[in-house]
């Protein structure tokens, strides 16, 4: 370490591993936690990327490497936002710098990353199902020592139906799950009074234990209630909090033992109660109550905007703003204006995001007309079926989903949408690769996976306008379920905002003509391949290009152009080459009797890290100069 | 109707439409429940179907339509096995001997079918999303009268993922949902003791509403709870219940209020309670507790059986049985049988069902090791991520879910599973199609939505022997993700308890060689493409016949020799043929310059209804004849 770091973080620069931590007293465990938020503020404001929800995990990150085992126990982060104190403390300090870059770090925990980085993290919910495994695999082994696992989930994690149906299979199986439930939710009124802390304490005191026992040992005298009625003392429990707690009682109804609410900020507090709980038997749930962005001002003051702020001054938390002038609109924020201007005139459109209203813009048509915007929680899957009822009686929802995120929806589209023909709209933002986020971000699969339910429109726009333009046609008539892909980050117009026309379903355009090769390309992609083409007759190699702007229903009359030119093919797609725009190209080829060479550029058949966009899209081959070199090779 | 039909149900044979019920008083509704089960059996007894669902809910279907005014109102029956009570009140008596048959009715509710049938149905877990959709359509239209919005879900349903997003979300917005869980589950002590139906009582009475508040204004005299804290009387009514009733207080902790448990089998009790709860406003769940299989005593003792029983004698109960001696297995009992074979001596095999273990026959191994079997329920995304934790930690986790289930875990076959590059196995079962169970239990897109996955290793058997040999070579070593799909129903060979071999991943067979046409097929299609080219050998054309075997990695040789051939090619899969075998024929060839004409058969793109598969198969154009048709007109 250097001197300067030893100087900045006392001790933290001393841990190279949670063993190192373990060597520490408990009371230094504070000095510990500040030093921890003092290098996350120190590099994330010069390399960006989730703040707030890290800074609110600082002490349960502490408390639980000190507390339990690691990496012999398990810890499985959801979602993993908040995981980047346990990045630090398990031998990642000196790589944080190149965290969410090219070849560095994820921002994310990954497996293929460290031993202490247990599951896959990045789509929500999954952490209870995943530990749950864990925590059987080793209750099979009957290891020794007992292998603890534990899983952090938090509070907008848990409400998915993925978190709940672990929770329901947690109480039904022998295992020693411990869930942290890092509740977070300032818009929630917690009670954390005085009542909620006397529970709190009462719950993991023998008096308290005591005490219980005593009242059903009058209950039982009284016939009210009999040995033989299987979990009644549990049930006593619970419905003695239920009465005093404003917590919702939901995981003792699932017979998950429960203690809490606690301070997540007093870290001495957590490591005293996670040892108390630690080698109990059976699931048990550990809710903690933490501040998002703790210890910087203004990340606690404004959360939303420091979920992900990027770069900002660290002594005085003010944000790097862009460069002055007017600026490209991002994807989303077309979406949001747009969604928001046709809403006003068509009062059957109906808006639905599933717990990212800022991340989809929805936010802008909530802010507007809040009686027709819907957030219906992280449930992707509810929000497509929900959207399917409200289809069917009349109304036309807009569903705004990340493409990887939907994943989730996949049978839900199929059967609460498609098989009824029911006039939803998908709108799909952060389709195809989207940088920093990874793998388990990138939105690859869409074409793929829509393509082959019958019925589907499936829809990219090559730029603003068009994006305007196909949610102005999505909602001009029934047309079924109509899915729109767009990527993450801005488009290339200033003057995005034009006048919306009706765009002909399945028709897509030709961009320019050309006789030696044609390309043709689906989404924004288009600019790229504008470049390529342009290069590419620089060198003297006369390119056609072609929109297809429609995936399915695809154009046929366009297609025929193309094959009649008699010329080889690339098609270019920011999505997975398998079950895409260049299958569809193929597939319609071959049903047509055509025989032309198709260069399919996309993402290829392996998964993507992280890294810019225009890292990976070389990596992957279809930027602009992978593009032009084959729009150059085909013709030889 | 005839006049038998009319001494045999002198009351249903007078309904024809919701409307003729409500002209009966309330005590000639025993008498209508009568003449609905007398009917069901009759029914069912010679055109198989769904049985002891629906018996067990003629009451309430009764009392539904009885008390709402149906169709303006709107009834969504989740999975729709229970609905048949359903459909011969709606209009559909006269055609019931047509149910689940090509061009009849659909097993399932169908809203392309009746105006009764308010939603998809046949995908476990729906219908409280959809229904929130409607009653959220209807508040926002402020509908006069009131449209009131049922579901009605089973106990098993509302234990999946979906339900709870759906549960999740009717709190927080102004709807007047009532949803009727329908509980049949025996397993579970249910408490159906005096006090259970004295709080029951209570809870619809003015005077337990009225002690209730009594005992609030006590408490809060004593400053043990204030009016501000939100829900507060409510989470009171709820501990209340908790402390003394014996079920899970899950919607209670949801704030959705609770009424229940009644008696799901009296009409007149569910009537005058529905009456009570009908015009409340706010999301209501009404628990009633019915017996599966209720009027019909073989079907009481055995409800499992009694599920879908097949053809009966109505009189005795005494199911038709096979004729004797050996028959060919099912392919899910030679999974079944295959998987406990191989859990004897490979001790790292874990067996996993999501609520199907005789569906599936994990029963076999559930049997014989119950310790390694993980029955989840109906929770397909759960049952995918926790065999990844399993995986993670050294496990040889067989996940054996239906095709059409499994698309409700495809994000967590990707996000749990692939990415980790874990050791699972999906076993999918009913791939392609499934005949009878129509529209919504189809297995299409399995190949379509694997195959984009990276490092997937997609297999189908073409008959028993090696179904049990591709479980062996699943087990055999850390392959990662591993897909066997294989299809409802039964076999070929008699003899397939053979020893099992391993195979090499990614190697397809040549079954016979030729020289006119190549066809490709993949799964036990097999058979029908035997027999085409038997067929067409007879009229002088040559064909060459290859079993891919897997689909990913597809085997480049077996398609290099087929190439080279520089014949036609026809493929043939019991699947989408968008996005399958097919599709990945083309591109290969595409890829790798070869022109060859390629005559796709499969699935195509529309959704397909009811029938036999046999019937199903002519209808989309692969069954023997079409092959054959193929086979010979591609040479031309």
């Amino acid at each position: 370490m250097t001197q300067k770091s030893e100087e900045k973080y006392p001790l933290l620069s001393h841990i190279d591993s949670p063993a190192d931590l373990r060597q520490l007293s408990v009371n230094q465990l504070p000095e510990v936690c500040a030093d921890i938020r003092r290098f996350l503020i120190d590099a994330l404001s010069s390399n960006p990327g989730h703040f707030a929800s890290g800074m609110g995990a600082v002490e349960i990150t502490v408390a639980l490497h000190y507390v339990f085992n690691t990496p012999y126990d398990r810890i499985v982060w959801d979602v993993g936002h908040q995981a980047y104190g346990h990045k630090l403390l398990t031998g990642r300090r000196d790589r944080f710098d190149t965290n969410r870059k090219f070849g560095g770090l994820s921002g994310f925990p990954n497996p293929a990353e460290s031993e202490y980085d247990t599951f896959s993290a990045g789509h929500a919910s999954n952490s209870i199902s995943a530990a749950l495994g864990m925590a059987i695999a080793s209750a099979l082994k009957n290891e020794s020592p007992r292998r603890n696992v534990v899983a952090v989930i938090g509070d907008a994690s848990i409400s998915g139906g993925l978190a709940f149906e672990g929770l329901n299979n947690a109480a039904n199986v022998k295992n020693n799950l411990l869930i942290v439930l890092n509740d977070n939710d300032m818009s929630i009124d917690r009670n954390v009074g005085s009542l909620n802390g006397y529970l709190a304490h009462l719950t993991t005191s023998r008096r308290y234990n005591n005490l219980r026992y005593k009242v059903y040992r009058v209950l039982r005298k009284l016939h009210l209630v009999n040995e033989r009625q299987k979990g009644v003392i549990q049930r006593f429990n619970n419905s003695l909090k239920t009465l005093f707690s404003g917590q919702q009682n939901i995981f003792e109804g699932l017979n998950i033992r429960y203690f809490g609410p606690f301070d997540g900020h007093d870290v001495e507090r957590l490591v005293s109660v996670l040892t108390d709980i630690k080698d109990m038997e059976g699931p048990r749930i550990l809710h903690i109550c933490t501040t998002k962005g703790k210890g910087f001002e203004p990340a606690e003051k404004d959360p939303a905007t420091w979920h992900a702020p990027g770069k900002f001054d660290p002594e005085t938390g003010e944000r790097v703003k862009p460069a002055p002038g007017p600026h490209p609109p991002k994807y989303q924020d077309v979406f949001g204006e747009t969604i928001t201007e046709l809403a006003k005139a068509n009062d059957k459109i109906i808006g639905i995001t599933a717990a990212m209203p800022s991340g989809t813009s929805m936010s802008i048509m909530q802010k507007e007309m809040p009686e027709r915007v819907f957030d219906v929680g992280i449930s992707e899957g509810h929000a497509v079926t929900f959207a399917g009822g409200l289809a069917k009686e009349g109304w036309q929802p807009f569903c705004a989903i990340y493409s990887s995120f939907l994943q989730r929806g996949y049978d839900h589209i199929i059967h609460d949408v498609a098989i009824q023909h029911l006039p939803v709209t998908f709108c799909i933002d952060r389709a195809g690769l989207v940088g920093e986020d990874g793998v388990t971000h990138h939105g690859c699969y869409d074409l793929a996976y829509l393509r082959t339910i019958p019925g589907m429109i499936i829809a990219s726009p090559s730029n603003e306008m068009m994006m305007r333009n196909l949610l102005f046609t999505a909602q001009e008539a029934n047309h079924g379920p109509f899915a729109i892909r767009y990527p993450r980050g801005s488009g290339k117009n200033v003057d995005w905002r034009q006048e919306m026309q009706s765009m002909p379903i399945g028709k897509g355009r030709k961009v320019c003509d050309g006789n030696d090769v044609a390309v043709i390309s689906i989404g924004p992609i288009c600019y790229d391949v504008q470049q390529a083409v342009a290069r590419a007759a620089e060198k003297g190699v006369s390119a056609a290009h072609y929109d297809m702007i429609f995936l399915k229903p695809i154009d046929e009359q366009l297609l025929k152009e193309v094959a009649e030119k008699g010329c080889n093919i690339v098609t270019v797609e920011d999505a997975s080459i398998i079950g895409g725009l260049g299958s569809a190209v193929i597939e319609w080829l071959n049903d047509h009797g055509y025989s032309r060479k198709v260069t399919r550029l996309g993402i290829p058949d392996n998964f993507v890290a992280q890294g810019t966009v225009a890292e990976l899209r070389k990596l992957c081959g279809f930027d602009v100069d992978a593009i032009e070199k084959s729009i150059i090779q085909v013709i030889k």
